[in-house]
């Protein structure tokens, strides 16, 4: 049996690009024991992975030179020689950009439940991304009922579900995204209280005070060292900032990036900056999941995808993140 | 009645100096409606002072130019006219660098329950420092006994109290001072179980990997952003970094700070950053106060004053606290 694989062969500078990856076919063998071998049928397309192709040391090991990319994908399974799992059942896993692949199932989890919702909620709304929004605005950024909460990349497909519960728990939540189509989503489709379009806005300070003229109780951060630098002149008093992603740090060295200076607020203001990696939270996800498919069936909780057809379309899908044009949450299918 | 008081006169540039101060003298008229007269019997000298120097917003709006210098004493009241004070009661308040001060009530508390403890304790670990260390380490580092704990200025009026509650509350604790007299203070007498003098360091990292070679779970730290930064290529999953003070920092202005990189492990490593002021704990001074008198008796909290005597010296020895080299909490006394 053939398969395809995409090789990190080069440590990207910069946005990653054609020359970092490298297209393999290969032959698979017979499926060793205790193994289980699955069909990928969607590939989740993440900023997050930006992190794992350096060598810097992060809370995942780097990539090695030379294997496959990883990332999370949902699968089918089409060969099983472990009892709990048979052929046709779907799985998630990260076993990244690979066709078909042989993985342990240890590393594989049945697709959970999905009420309703299309297959790719399984690398959205229930997969990581669901997951990290909810843990984040609720667990570390303790969103509360008529607090001022900013998110960034806010129609990404981590920061819009964020923006959503943040509305779900009674929040006022102001987006912040890049481009006037993204902005409209925000306002219309997602009925947020207030958009900023940093690409419109020259003086993103002046933005920020007329926006929140009191100050921001909670930040739903996913862009980096220069918005958190920014934000934390306009925090309110025991105002969190949840420390979620650094999409445009990830691809500077850490020489090159900026240095957060205005840390006085942070004792000034009694401010907290917290991390999290959703996988902390595996022995509640469920309990994540079972509130998001209720907003998903009241239809409090939408989303927008953008999927791509074709496993070789994965190297192109990733860097087009980096270029933050595009509406909606990238995912590349299975032809 | 005369009295004396310092004014400021200029914002410093860097350490403050002799220049941004003004010596007054002037006469008190009769004791207004309602305010209590006091007499200053001791000053604490703290570098927390420096933010209000200057003109940049913290938790306290900046000091005005040709007012009294604030900040923490124990007085005696002299006069009173609110029935629940009389001359002869020793209180505690902010009403600074002052001889003598007609005080709003309001603004003073009666001196607490000092079970033993000498009057400089009112300043020091029944003070704001040992609110500060108690709050800190508790509240906001969350340590928790076997836990790695470092300690920055940890020979100062703050830090050698945080070290020794990190002790009794079974952490491993390792204060960073610099001097080999800070730091036998440090090993000898409070009992860390590891020291960094980082005079004595040419690599900090080196010294850090080799005391903590297995990384650091609770920072509480008192230097500022160049510090955080290091530090955060030390934290363990889940660290918490206290931000209690930025004595490195208050005298650069913000541009001329280092900034924060390393802010990939705050993700990666799960970390929370937090800051703390110990006034917003006033309804819990007493829970801290019950049990550092607790400790105190038990000989488990030690603390050194040095204390000069004379109002006149209060302008060197603040200034003194940014050259780091005394050990030991500094005091004013009234002559």
């Amino acid at each position: 049996m053939m398969t395809r694989e995409f090789l990190l062969i080069r440590r990207p500078e910069g946005i990653p690009g054609p020359d970092d990856f490298k297209l393999n076919t290969r032959t698979l063998g017979p499926l060793a024991e205790q193994l289980v071998r699955v069909r990928t049928l969607l590939w989740g397309v993440d900023p997050g992975l930006r992190g794992r192709l350096s060598d810097e040391t992060s809370y995942a090991v780097p990539l090695e030179l030379g294997s496959a990319v990883t990332g999370f994908v949902v699968g089918e399974v089409i060969e099983s020689r472990d009892p709990r799992l048979a052929a046709g059942d779907v799985v998630t896993g990260a076993w990244g950009w690979r066709e078909i692949a042989d993985v342990s199932p240890a590393a594989i989890s049945p697709a959970p439940e999905r009420g309703g919702l299309p297959l790719e909620s399984l690398l959205g709304l229930l997969g990581i991304p669901g997951i990290t929004a909810y843990f984040g605005m609720l667990d570390v950024g303790q969103v509360k009922s008529g607090e001022r909460v900013l998110v960034t990349s806010a129609a990404g497909g981590v920061g819009s579900i964020a923006c959503q519960i943040g509305k779900i728990k009674g929040a006022q939540v102001t987006g912040l995204a890049g481009g006037a189509d993204k902005c409209a989503w925000l306002r219309d489709s997602l009925g947020l209280d207030a958009v900023i379009d940093y690409r419109a806005e020259a003086d993103l300070d002046a933005a920020l005070a007329r926006v929140f003229p009191d100050g921001i109780d909670v930040v739903f951060e996913n862009i980096g060292n220069r918005m958190v630098d920014t934000l934390l002149k306009h925090m309110r008093n025991h105002g969190r900032i949840v420390i979620c992603g650094q999409t445009a740090d990830y691809n500077l060295p850490p020489e090159q990036r900026h240095g957060i200076r205005n840390t006085r607020n942070i004792i000034g203001r009694r401010l907290r900056l917290e991390g999290l990696v959703a996988m902390d939270y595996a022995s509640r996800y469920e309990e994540a999941r079972r509130d998001i498919r209720a907003w998903a069936a009241a239809k409090k909780l939408i989303t927008k995808e953008e999927i791509e057809v074709g496993f070789e379309r994965l190297p192109g899908a990733f860097a087009s993140l980096f270029e933050g044009s595009k509406l909606g949450r990238k995912l590349v299918a299975a032809a």
